[in-house]
């Protein structure tokens, strides 16, 4: 039920708005894991650590796939995508990466929740994989 | 603490990397407001709404104050801001300004978690004065 009104909704924003709110979402997202990184590599604020991490979980679990509608495959204008033809040809593989991606998100965040740096440090590694295996093959450079 | 960390790690985003983390922030909240306000227009899909109203309260609870670095009152090139000078005038009533919006947007949650349609609607539009109680006063058309 969830991604069919997903799709609905994502019929209101034309395809250029679609194309800006994924790389804003993805923008925040990685400004979040550089703050969960400086804190991993200096002092650890596990306040700050936990609201990074609750955002990155927030706007994983938002329903991005939703902003992947049809017209959203190549440039338009100027508006630019790196988005790869590939992904709209490998959608079950999108959706398991993504699936995985959500996963591990919500990972860190239940770490960064208990405080324990440790913890934290092995969640974060692994999103960050989780991120990396998306962009490997369906992100251009 | 979290103030003065946030401050010391914002150092690490460049003046532009600041503007454009904080109007993609926006603007995926703005996002997720558009898909309440058309779940409270049309079928009701709790779920789409809980996660909605997550996103946006975990992105303003991300400390984007640490976002309005100096250097960041103005356009950088071309990267433009639509932030007023007063913005930085009025840091006291901006932090009041930012508090409330905090406090809505987790009111907001709340409400959506409990998948009562009347309180979100409520909530929506209390959140919805909260973001523009900032646009009007400190945002350029
Ligand atoms: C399911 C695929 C997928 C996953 C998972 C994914 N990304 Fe991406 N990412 C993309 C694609 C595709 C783009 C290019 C979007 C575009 O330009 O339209 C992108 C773009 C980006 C950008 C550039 C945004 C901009 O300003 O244009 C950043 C930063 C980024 N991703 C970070 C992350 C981080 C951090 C994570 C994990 C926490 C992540 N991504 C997870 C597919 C993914
Ligand atoms: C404390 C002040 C403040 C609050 C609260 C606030 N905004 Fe804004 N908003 C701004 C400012 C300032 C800008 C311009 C940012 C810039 O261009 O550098 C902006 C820009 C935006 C943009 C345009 C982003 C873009 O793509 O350039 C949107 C959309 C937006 N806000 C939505 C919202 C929503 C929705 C809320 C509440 C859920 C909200 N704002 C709460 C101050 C605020």
């Amino acid at each position: 039920a969830l991604s069919l009104a997903s799709v609905v909704l994502a019929a209101s924003l034309s395809p250029e708005e679609q194309i800006k709110t994924r790389q804003a979402g993805y923008a925040f997202m990685g400004w979040n894991m550089k703050k969960i990184k400086a804190n991993l590599e200096g002092d650890y604020n596990p306040e700050q650590v936990k609201a990074a991490a609750n955002a990155i979980a927030a706007i994983a679990n938002s329903g991005m796939g939703a902003l992947y509608g049809p017209g959203t495959d190549k440039d338009i204008g100027s508006v630019k995508t790196r988005v790869k033809p590939e992904f709209f040809q490998n959608m079950g593989e999108v959706g398991q990466i993504a699936r995985n991606f959500i996963a591990k998100a919500d990972a860190l965040a239940a770490a960064a929740a208990t405080g324990d740096e440790q913890g934290v440090a092995g969640a974060f590694a692994e999103l960050g994989e989780a991120c990396k295996a998306c962009h490997t093959k369906y992100r251009a450079d």
